[in-house]
């Protein structure tokens, strides 16, 4: 017998190989391909986590042996030529596996993070600091055999004596080398406190963090932390100055894992996906962490707290919180106010005895993304009655002023994020974020983000797209294109009507870049649950929208909305744009605010406590509204006398 | 080129072959040969902690290159045959080393543990059960629309409500699956909670250590942890009744790093030693945990807390905290009270979330042991005036009553426990453990451990020779073998005078067993130190020994001291035997009822800061107490009026 022979006899890992790229992966037969994928560090989008609606995973077995599992969304021919899904596709013998360029994460711009973070933020806080991280600087005296006390109650004793902190506590790391630690900075050495909040709940001892040599408490940092769905943002924090120093952003890694906190919840429940998705965030961030420390020169372990904000999903996936009752009826997060950690429970790299400090969650789709938001918009503290929407992957929206706070969030689903949409995109480099169409000729112009050639269309692009299309008549108010007006750029293809926005000669993909009826509908599905949620919202408590005295956009897709626009195709309401304001990136603002001063930390949690959570699917007029809202502006034009207007100039 | 030479070119590492055993190790050139002993799982005596002082981890190179750094131990003719110390030999290539059979630990008595505890317990708790474990059983309204409180907030609005329990905390792991274990329970749950202990400290939240389906609060386990230098015990504790179900004990993995607590924390400062350390004490105590639980039937997460006793050096070498100032002047613990873990955070294999409460330390050499002990002896809480004896590897003592306590340590050595003593060996199978001598033919009469052919004395059985070679005549005061008597028992060897105790041909190990002048003086610095300890306790309260109204006799090696014996060679005071009392393993005791009463923990807290520790190497008297307690029985004759009986009825 062979060598070969008896190999063959043995259940021997498959070999994969993923080209361009060339990765190699042993996979055992029956492993998933797209899981094959992750194990070679090949990043294949999975925008619906992996279920197989999507077809977005796509690859072309080149040689080899791949089963499908299911090949819902591709033609026979496709499948004819080797096409799959990634997601359906089991490997069942050695492979060769082509992954087309467009299907992979867009990593390149991550670093970059072009148009994920583009506003500047308030780096300053006005207000009187007073973090929970605090420096002590003491000169303690030896022990002898006069004086055998142990190191810690000596430790414990100074502190009390040179500054009046009692009852400190640490963890187990903590004491691990405290005599080393003691004698090596010969008894003068600087504690890093983590005091908790007293006000909050008196009971909460001091934790000891750090000893570091001599005297050091001229600096402190910390990092505020926006863990989004699509991109995580962190500040470098001076905790001396109250300033932001510098900050950071990328794509989520986990991106790959689904583009919506649907899919990842979806994904989390696959064999090993909880502890995945929480790895893929924890290497996100600890890249942005690196990025920090080293362009700052501060040493990682001179961070001595962080707080995080995000959306419900993303901040239990970040604890590594099994996130599947947030998807089932009736929609319930695990826990609200997440209990404190270290940095080192979670695999942070910051100082691994820092608090990670995670703000107060309302509901399953109201995160702390909006309480952080509420906070650092100054919502939570004004008479005036105002409107807080942030449109990202899901819409969450907000009434209320400092006497009452009602929340409801619409899965407005990700149609702005580029996804369900053919030619949309994430604002990245080549993405249409502006555009205007000639009313004669129905010619449109455009701005790319980079200048670049066009690859697609962003948010941004998509409502000055519908409301151009609107307001020129080339859609009609179901968003119908009319087939019968005099252009090229309106034809019929495989999903009913459509325009084309750019011709494959012009465009940066070598076919045309249009939009059609059904990215359309889907579109209008979306603005339009924002707009059933707000309305539903303001009626709940027996107002009218009319009443509304401000409306705060949030988000990072907020920061882009034309207002104007918006208003045409009925995303946001009909009111005078000076009412608008745009407030960027109020969740790692609310984060940063929580870092410096611990009242604007309890502010966050009273807002929390304050906000009452409306559940739409619970609620009998949401759906009248959102079939209402389905329309170009709206079912009842009324709503929308500015929009009047302007078409009844047009005609 | 071929392949060998190419090899042998690279820095590969060397094999090493380990006989008899025949396990095979590979290991960097430059390794120490004892270090990759314990990498090939060979357990190596190193009594010395490796320092090339005790010759006891001496083996065979028979074959392949191993270079001495020093063979001290090792005479020219033995380093001729290949003999090396394997703390000291340095592996320079592949090799084949022998390791003789009477080197190595025995490792098979470990599991029996003959003789490492063989008293029963008071194995019931008479007073009043207050655990700091407690079951809750409720019943929870599941969430619905109407009311989408967190699963963490119902949890915790139910705990309230149903039983009185406020402000419950979790650590992270606890909420990882909470939303699914609530559901799999259908809502009907008992949450297991460690409350701490409110009168010691108002603000210790209770905590959340497990969730279990249905209602089990008609069970609930603990564990009673005593870390000795030389053995572990553990006893399986049920919380519900306040009864030990059941014990395991074993001989400290730890031996092969060292035997005495010094060896110990030198073993500690080699590169990864601390870490090490610690994993040996958990595999011997998870290999315990592991045989009470199936033994028991009882799943190991099921244990809901451990108490841990042991003396200082253990204790920090439990929880991997650096003990190197333990040795350093001027000796000093790095933590009294060492703050509460889990069973998670130092990999105890009990429920994860259970906490791990060590008992407090008074001094670098008077542990948790003693503190446990003075509380379990109920010598803390008692008007007699009391002499607390914990006979170990150390000497700890303790001076007092229910008013006072002053305590102090004397490194007595581990003569007792068989090492410095050719002969000596560990209370196993095959020791002397009793032995009289005829004063007329001075031929011995012996017993030994599971009645086998003798293999050595263990330390009942030295006090025993000793007092019989002192009555009957063979030593002198000063602890000399008198040659001259009549009878081939007495000779001289390498180490002047001995005397033989078995000849080789009734022996177990094929030579003969002697006590030679050496041994002697090593057993008289081990009983003069403590005769000198507690008479210099005595003497700086300005009492005499003739006012101590009790003495309590501790530890694995206290329960097998003849008490009589014990007085003739001065090891003990001299006065009415009816005053001594053996309390077996007190720091398991201690641990134990610890585990079952709040009270008694305080109890064990109070103690610990009553004693005033006495340094005696800072103390002027002691020098002088212990030379003149280097005799037998002791300089003063006169201390010991029932000795002088005894001598003067023989003359």
């Amino acid at each position: 017998m062979t060598m070969s022979e008896n190999d063959q006899k043995t259940n021997k890992p498959a070999i994969v190989v993923f080209k361009p790229s060339g990765q190699v992966v042993e996979a055992e037969v029956g492993t998933l391909l797209s899981d094959a994928a992750v194990e070679a560090g090949v990043a294949l989008n999975l925008p619906c986590g992996g279920q197989g609606r999507c077809g977005r995973c796509r690859v072309k077995v080149e040689h080899g042996a791949i089963s499908h599992r299911s090949g819902v969304r591709l033609t026979s021919a496709e499948l004819e030529e080797g096409w799959a899904l990634g997601c359906q596709a089991v490997v069942k013998g050695d492979a060769v596996v082509f992954v087309p360029e467009q299907e992979q994460v867009e990593i390149e711009f991550t670093t970059q993070a072009v148009g994920a973070e583009r506003i500047a933020l308030a780096a300053e806080f006005a207000e009187e600091l007073d973090p929970s991280v605090r420096r002590a600087h003491i000169v303690i005296e030896p022990p002898s055999l006069d004086d055998q006390t142990t190191d810690w109650d000596r430790l414990l004793r100074e502190l009390s004596l040179q500054h009046g902190i009692e009852n400190v506590t640490a963890s187990l790391p903590m004491l691990r080398f405290l005599g080393r630690d003691l004698r090596d900075a010969e008894w003068n050495t600087t504690a890093v406190l983590e005091m908790g909040d007293p006000v909050l709940n008196p009971c909460t001892p001091p934790r000891l963090i750090d000893l570091l040599p001599g005297d050091q408490t001229d600096r402190c940092y910390g990092v505020a932390i926006d863990i989004g769905t699509t991109s995580n943002v962190v500040y470098l924090v001076d905790l001396v100055q109250g300033k932001v120093l510098d900050r950071a952003s990328a794509y989520s890694g986990q991106i790959s894992a689904g583009e919506d906190v649907i899919s990842r919840i979806i994904f989390s429940q696959k064999r090993g996906g909880l502890t995945r998705l929480q790895q893929m965030v924890l290497k996100t961030l600890n890249g942005l962490l690196e990025e920090l420390a080293s362009r700052n020169q501060i040493p990682q372990r001179q961070i001595s707290k962080a707080v995080v904000a995000g959306n419900t999903t993303m901040i239990q996936l970040f604890l590594a919180i099994d996130p599947r009752t947030i998807r089932e009826m009736p929609f319930v997060p695990t826990i609200g106010q997440p209990l404190p950690i270290t940095a080192e429970e979670i695999g942070l790299n910051i100082n691994p005895q820092a608090t990670v400090d995670c703000l107060p969650v309302v509901g399953a789709y109201v995160g702390a993304d909006i309480t952080a938001g509420v906070v650092a918009s100054d919502m939570y503290d004004t008479d005036a009655l105002t409107l807080f929407i942030d449109v990202g992957t899901n819409g969450e929206i907000v009434l209320g002023n400092r006497d009452w706070l009602i929340t409801c969030a619409c899965s407005a689903g990700p149609a702005f994020e580029g996804s369900g949409v053919r030619h949309g995109m994430r604002a990245t480099a080549g993405a249409i974020e502006e555009l205007w169409i000639d009313h004669r000729t129905f010619e449109p112009t455009y701005q790319t983000i980079g200048q670049l050639p066009a690859r697609g269309i962003c948010g941004s692009g998509m409502i000055g797209l519908l409301a151009e299309m609107f307001v020129t008549g080339i859609l009609d108010k179901a968003g119908k294109i009319q087939r019968d007006l005099p252009t090229p750029r309106i034809r019929v293809g495989d999903h009913g009507g459509e325009y084309v926005v750019v011709w494959a000669n012009q465009s940066g993909i070598g076919t045309d870049i249009v939009i059609n009826e059904v990215d359309i509908e889907n579109l209008l599905r979306t603005k339009g649950a924002i707009y059933a949620g707000f309305s539903v919202l303001v009626q709940s408590v027996g107002l009218e929208l009319a009443d509304v005295e401000q409306v705060f956009i949030a988000g990072a897709f907020g920061q882009y909305i034309n207002v104007e626009k918006a208003i045409q195709i009925g995303l946001l309401p009909d009111m005078p744009w000076d009412r608008f304001r745009y407030l960027g990136n109020t969740s790692a603002l609310g984060a940063f605010y929580s870092l410096v001063s611990r009242p604007m930390r309890r502010n966050v949690l009273k807002a929390a406590e304050k906000m009452t959570y409306l559940e739409l699917s619970a609620d009998n007029t949401f759906y009248d509204q959102f079939m209402s809202a389905l329309f170009l502006p709206h079912t009842d034009i009324t709503a929308f006398p500015s929009v009047m207007r302007i078409l009844d100039q047009k005609d």
